[in-house]
């Protein structure tokens, strides 16, 4: 049992007080974990994009303060009542999204999207007891997707930590827990392409790129990247990506020009933008007969995805998926050891490092579109 | 060789000389097979809507004089140059869509529409020569689907010909060439359920009621019918059909009542109606995680699928399948092995029977909606 155990910590943690302003380094405390709870001291956490658009608050409900922050690594202090698969020590990757082990979902084979545990981000409490395990003088701070990983200590549901190879770098499997395993689980569990198919990506950021590497392992033989920012492209090719199309480049719909690179359409197509035209188009892209299309990016709430029922009956198939298929616990430790053996390379997704104390720098290059994955080294 | 090998045959065959005019059984002049064709003594063939539809033609461009049909069991009689996979007295169904062996469709694992001889209903004549192989005085009569089985004697393509076991009886088998075959492997081949799960059916008609039969052959647990009509009900129990919901008796969408009955939604569905309504329905019944939605039924020239793409994003899966995913030639003889050894049950889709003479009175019960599938007999 480490010395801490049971006992408050006080550590350091980047809270947003206000949406859009600067996170301010303070003093925090974090309690005990509760019953199903593991304290988890964070060695390193890199920033997402639903970071970023939690913390802007510009279409959600706002909830402040909050410690935001989801891709993290980082080693267990202490365990709560009723915690037997985790403790003192061991390697863990919090995720957004859990894996209770005994609902239908987590029952079936076939989904991750856990009854207990699924991504809620409305909700800043632990569920135990609907409160916060953050505080500062007694002010309680909201959590974050049960995660709030921008803390040198955080307290997160056991169901959403994944127990990972203790020799594997944290620096670089902490940018597992959440868009490169999207994108690469879309690719490699959700589109299946084969050796030697071709796979078009539409949107080259993060999670784009990650499907693009989900590609590359795949097997495929051309990864054909979709993008309207060419300042893309060439960063794509570390990742596989063989051919590039821009949108803006071609007076037809993008899914006719597809289908003329590819005698037909593409066989499989993974979409990471959101968009719905884009959606729309990665589906109408793919070959009749065996494409499949799978959507990854989150849509507005008013979008309406619309197409020909022919499409459909051409035997096209059309999926969608959340965290790429992965259920967290029980995936997540093989996806680290695909990283380990050197089939999965992440080092090319790292383009940046800061110190914890600069973690706003984090936000900026994110916000400039100048990193893909910038890694915040904690109690530095 | 059989002694009419190489001379033109003359044979009864009940000709539509309009649209939605009863057919007359005339007698035809039917010329020998050319490269790649095959000539079929026709001993059974059933009437399916597809023929109906046509023959109505009231919503294509009309083919007349015509030979429709395209359900059927048969003898070969003779074989074209180059034909070597058939001969003489082999057992075959004619199938409205074919298998060439040679195509990307053909060869790739998951299709089976073959570019060579995908269905094509606006062309009523053979492909090696662009003419017809009927006709009357001289005056050519038009093909149908490539199969024109209400004919004593047809001319096929020797890709759209299933070779089968001698000892199925061709009365019974017959039916598996078109709509049995499309909702049996819809729900086996492309819905998959797997044993123990819910199936909803959209549309009680052959293609449905053959769609409920594979779900019960999957070992469904609960098997739910949807149809406007509860006349059907009671004949879908012989198919397994469980429970049954009619979208009139309810002021909530249907896909919401299925919800609310299953905890969630149904694991698989498929949709037979063709109705753009019944489509979305369809798939916005199937649970959120694991669910599959398939569609059968042929939509509207200018329908459009629309649905929030958060109901895919929430991992459904939505395809379409065309013929149940059965390669014509390489999978329909297992179908009938599977009648062979009682695991398929076709009696039961088997409502009536006419002789030749009588082919109207099939044209009338389906018109009429009493008959699931009307044998005719040929030579009677």
């Amino acid at each position: 049992m480490s010395s801490t155990a049971g006992q408050v910590i006080k550590c350091k943690a980047a809270v947003a007080w206000e949406a859009g302003k600067p996170l301010v380094i303070e003093e925090v405390e974090v309690a005990p974990p509760q019953a199903n709870e593991v304290r988890v001291k964070i060695l390193f956490t890199s920033l997402c994009h639903t970071d970023v658009y939690f913390w802007e608050a510009k279409g959600q409900t706002p909830l402040f303060p909050r410690i935001f922050g989801h891709e993290a690594g980082g080693i267990v202090e202490s365990v709560g009542e009723g915690v037997t698969d985790l403790k003192l020590g061991d390697h863990v990757l919090p995720v957004f999204t859990g894996e209770c082990k005994e609902c239908r979902h987590c029952k079936s084979e076939e989904s991750n999207m856990c009854d207990l545990l699924r991504i809620n981000t409305d909700r800043g409490v632990m569920l135990n007891d609907g409160k916060t395990r953050f505080s500062i003088n007694g002010k309680p701070i909201y959590h974050f997707v049960g995660t709030s990983t921008f803390s040198e200590y955080t307290v997160i549901h056991v169901g959403c930590l994944a127990k990972i190879n203790p020799a594997a770098p944290l620096d670089k499997v902490c940018v597992l827990s959440c868009g490169i395993s999207t994108g690469l689980g879309a690719t490699l569990n959700v589109a299946k392409p084969k050796k030697g198919q071709s796979v078009a990506v539409f949107g080259l950021g993060a999670v784009g790129l990650a499907a693009a590497e989900g590609a590359r392992i795949a097997g495929a033989s051309r990864i054909i990247g979709v993008d309207l920012n060419p300042a893309r492209f060439e960063e794509a090719k570390k990742f596989g990506v063989t051919e590039f199309v821009n949108p803006k480049d071609h007076d037809k719909p993008v899914q006719e020009v597809l289908a003329e690179m590819t005698d037909g359409g593409v066989d499989r197509a993974v979409e990471c933008t959101g968009s719905i035209q884009a959606m729309i188009s990665a589906f109408e892209c793919v070959h009749d007969g065996w494409g499949v299309a799978v959507l990854v990016g989150v849509p507005s709430k008013d979008d309406a995805f619309k197409t020909h029922p022919m499409n459909l009956l051409n035997e096209r198939t059309l999926k969608g998926t959340f965290f790429g298929n992965y259920k967290p616990r029980t995936d997540i430790p093989g996806v680290v050891e695909k990283y380990m053996n050197k089939e999965l390379e992440l080092e090319k997704f790292i383009t940046h490092s800061v110190p914890f104390s600069e973690i706003n720098k984090a936000f900026d290059l994110m916000l400039h579109g100048k990193s893909i994955r910038c890694i915040i080294t904690m109690g530095a």
